[in-house]
């Protein structure tokens, strides 16, 4: 096996209550990498397209990365995949932290759950050992409790837990899963497939070292971070005021999110800034495995009464809960951010869905009436907190947000609906494709559907031609753009982000491209390249894509939501919009860029280039 | 401008006498980098395509590599192109030597010559500085003369000369391009051109250094080949044998060529081979600039009195004069290849034609007094060098065969024709398709007709999986294959070979695709990858197929010829070939992987992704 890598999948039947341990051989982990490519290779070949995705026979795949465990900072995001509750499609989401570098430490790479508990379980990995245990104490627990219980119950403070929250449980269907309290693979609904499977939690400690090809290399590339981080040449900005720092640049720029799209300059914008929360409610920066920057936020405030130990809000939180919301209150949004994770939900589709019904109720469309009498108002922070909690305890109305916006909205009918963000059900995260129109193709095309994840940012590029052009795009293409030369950029770097996720490496590093290939080169032992990295990359968002036509989807479901398409009436981006035909025209070229046919379909002959002819004749589920 | 070009374009117009320098910007040289790709832009942007290719609309462009004229060995040939008088297509061959390092040490990047003068004219290039002068003297004349007396003239004997020989002067078909006397951009007819255009030599002297980004890393890269070539690790047996090493290598393996590719094992094979070659009428061995390996051969022999001012026999030579037409007698050969040398003539395209003749005697189909009554029967040396003479000045049946095996077995009628070995137009080289698949479906699909220069050679590859695996392509593929899977390693490999040449690099050094993308970065001071390298060749090899689909040009072109799918009837690939149906698949595979329509013709969204949107409407000539 190569380096980097330990050539053991676990796989755990929930309901034969038995565990195997796969070998794949190194061929495998080299096509396939980790993340999003295992998951999607999984999905595709094992999860039939019409199951329920809350149903026994859909599978719920852990998966690290080449560079997980090692030294290279940011190669252990939790990559967590199924079926998807909310899209009904392909599901996928990451989350920082310690657990998934544990886990390698645990002599395996990728966790496999199948099948459903008659009662709910934990599993306990150990040093190569793995075994299912009752976790019926833990069910209906807030997820610090749970944490602490599986640590005293196995006796080891230093035991890593990755769980689904009481959202999960309750099957919310944009319940996230939570590892090591505050880290979060937030999207598509990866809780609730853990909470409808009864798996409370996956317990881990692991002791041994992951090996690396060439130790050397891999410490000048962790000094040369280190030193950077040290001296502020690299990532200060990030470590001083966290995700949130960009806050009143996107402000600047109108592309901050503010009443459910309505607007994009919220006026009360710097009450929400990272400099804010720095300078107010923050007592702590946290990190994840390896990684010097500390761009965590812990937070604390009596107003609201938020425990720290639930970290403090990201940038998606600040604008899903906050800006979105029309909300300036820091120490409410970091309530809101606190029980999304003592509970454990997307606060990005959490947030979504209440930004969606204060319009509803602004415009008239809905009343209080129609959610428990609860007076929801943009900027009015009592009915943000209040329906998360009804959300997460599918109480009340509660339980019909909790299948989130789009059948929330469905079932009140057009009205309603006609005010919903989402694609392929699941709702925008906080980027505005009016500000930047290739991350509004990315939401369209991106294979779990809205995701600022599977997606680029290309403001970055317009200014910084140096971040892409190890591709050789060499020439600046400004944000408001969507010519054939702009989807080709898109085209390269959603292929890049695929390999980010692929590897489970975060974004945040600030890891060069070529840092990044020197870092799989020294870990794995491997002559690979950046061409075969955006070829891993693409063959992810291939199968990602795979999956979703055999589900059901087409080319009519990667449309972006009619109201991007219309300019703001006030605010840097007034009478500024993408036009349809334009992205329309965009949308099949990237089509055909990704070798796909008019209709979005891979052609034989491109994944023959990927390394998927199986994938042609594959089960259709 | 980047380090590694100097930015600085020389065109010369024959006709009106005026030399112009130009000056693209930086981006115009990363996208096209130099060698073929600078060669299919000028010829798609300015060569009308009903042109005729002996006439004054053709363009003839010298072109050289970004890494030409720095210590990096082998990145200095000489890149010569035009509409091509033999095939009628895009035209692009290379030689070695150090003419072209010294035009960069001259101040130029590449040189584009138009019109046609109305009496014999010479270039001369000093430092920055060109000037027409008169050649009168020197036509007719052969090419070690004329080099003599260029450097004479000059009072130089340091002056670089690159020239067409007397096939040139007389345009024969496949006339080539002489550089530093035993140097020879062999393929299309560029000589021809050049004679055309009475453009007798290009002298070149300069005394510049080529700047680099980072020369200790350059430095450090040169001293590594360096050693390893000292220590007998790297390129041990070409220095030993040339590339005429191989011979018997391919004997056993029944892929190599043998009276007009009638047979594959050679029976006198010894006889020809490398070692033999050294321990018999070797006196010396050359090299190019700033190369280590001298795998260039110089050769002597009383027996017809070859003069080693012209060099020695390479493989192709070897083949097409000696084992293609059925003679082992090396003397005999490198006499041949002497003749070819001093007049300038393609040795493949030469010997082919003969090869060819010969086989038409053999089977009845034409007579020797078809031939002006030489004797033509495979083995016998006499006629072939009697018509390499003939074909050189046109003589008698050499008028004829001067237009190459395609025209002259047209105007002999089908039996002779069907026994002729071209694509488009162009002989078939010295490597067997039915050992190699892959090669022929190159032959079928390059640019330039039958061509091993444009192509990959997949039996290195089934050994040695180590070489494609920066690519991704992990799996030993058999070298007679042509699933889908190995029209992928093709489709990779030949956008390599497409770079190589677009960076004018030699294949034969023995750089990995690591050190080739280090010494890129440490020349240019770009942030490139092998992603932009394949995507640079990938961008050459569309930029000549949109220039051959404007010439009239379509898929049936793409054709390898009948004999090529059926079995040998004895030795080790008896009972072998490639399937015609499966052959036909694998190009359209090889079209959709190039992006390409069903039909071979590129699609808007490659061109787009290729920075090519211009050629979507660029003047079809």
């Amino acid at each position: 096996m190569a380096n980097g890598f330990l050539g053991n999948i676990l796989r755990v039947n929930l309901t034969n209550e038995t565990i195997e341990v796969e070998h794949p051989p190194e061929a495998w982990y080299r096509t396939y990498l980790g993340g999003t490519a295992v998951i999607a290779y999984y999905l595709l070949n094992e999860v039939p397209a019409d199951c329920d995705p809350l149903g026994p026979e859909n599978k719920l795949i852990f998966a690290t990365g080449p560079l997980t465990g090692t030294p290279i900072a940011g190669g252990g995001r939790n990559g967590v995949g199924a079926k998807s509750p909310l899209t009904g499609g392909f599901g996928d989401s990451q989350g920082g932290g310690f657990w998934m570098a544990e886990l390698k430490r645990a002599g395996f790479d990728h966790i496999i759950i199948e099948g459903q508990a008659d009662r709910p379980v934990y599993l306990w990995v150990r040093d190569g050992k793995a075994e299912l245990r009752d976790a019926e104490a833990l069910w209906g627990r807030d997820t610090a409790v749970v944490q602490k219980m599986i640590q005293e119950e196995l006796d080891d403070p230093a035991i890593r837990v990755t769980q689904c929250g009481i959202a999960g449980e309750n099957q919310v269907r944009f319940a996230c899963v939570v590892n090591d309290l505050t880290h979060f693979a937030g999207r598509t609904g990866m809780g609730a497939v853990m909470g409808a499977k009864r798996l409370k939690a996956i317990a881990v400690r692991g002791t041994q070292q992951v090996p690396v090809a060439d130790r050397d290399e891999v410490l000048k590339l962790v000094r040369r971070l280190s030193e950077d981080v040290r001296a502020g040449t690299r990532n200060a900005a990030l470590h001083d005021t966290g995700t949130a720092g960009g806050v009143m640049g996107l402000k600047a720029t109108g592309g901050l999110p503010t009443r459910n799209f309505q607007e994009g300059d919220f006026e009360q914008a710097e009450a929400i800034s990272g400099p804010t929360m720095r300078d107010t409610i923050l007592i702590d920066r946290e990190t994840c495995f390896a990684c010097p920057i500390f761009c965590k936020r812990v937070v604390k405030s009596e107003a609201y009464d938020v425990d720290p130990v639930y970290g403090g809000p990201e940038y998606e939180t600040i604008g899903s809960l906050g800006s979105n919301c029309g909300i300036d209150d820091l120490p409410a949004i970091a309530k809101g951010n606190e029980m999304c994770n003592r509970w454990g939900m997307d606060t990005i589709s959490a947030g979504m869905t209440i930004s969606w019904a204060m319009e509803c109720v602004e415009r008239g469309i809905l009343s209080p009436s129609d959610f428990d009498g609860i007076p929801l108002k943009f900027g009015e922070p009592e009915g943000m907190l209040k329906l998360l909690e009804k959300m997460a305890h599918r109480d009340g109305v509660g339980d019909l947000l909790a299948e989130g916006s789009a059948r929330a909205a469905r079932h009140f009918g057009p009205q309603a609906e006609s005010v919903t963000l989402t694609i392929k059900g699941q709702e925008i995260p906080m980027h505005e494709p009016r500000l930047k129109y290739g991350l509004g193709l990315g939401y369209a095309v991106s294979p779990t559907g809205a995701d600022h994840c599977h997606n680029m940012h290309d403001t970055a590029f317009e200014n910084d031609v140096a971040s892409v052009s190890a591709f050789g795009v060499i020439k600046p293409l400004p944000a408001d753009d969507l010519s054939a030369e702009k989807v080709r950029l898109f085209y390269y770097q959603s292929c890049w982000q695929h390999w980010l996720n692929s590897a489970v490496m975060c974004q945040f590093v600030g890891w060069t491209k070529h840092e990044l290939l020197d870092a799989m080169r020294a870990v794995t032992g491997w002559d690979t390249s950046l061409f075969e990295m955006l070829k891993t990359g693409e063959r992810a968002a291939t199968l990602g894509r795979l999956f979703n036509l055999r589900v059901g989807f087409d080319d009519r479901d990667d449309e972006l939501n009619e109201r991007f398409f219309r300019a703001f009436k006030k605010g840097p981006l007034a009478a500024k919009w993408m036009d349809h035909k334009v992205f329309n025209r965009a949308r099949v070229t990237y089509y055909h860029m990704m070798g796909w046919d008019d209709l979005g379909r891979p052609t034989p002959s491109r994944l023959s280039e990927l390394d998927l002819s199986w994938a042609r004749e594959a089960p259709l589920g």
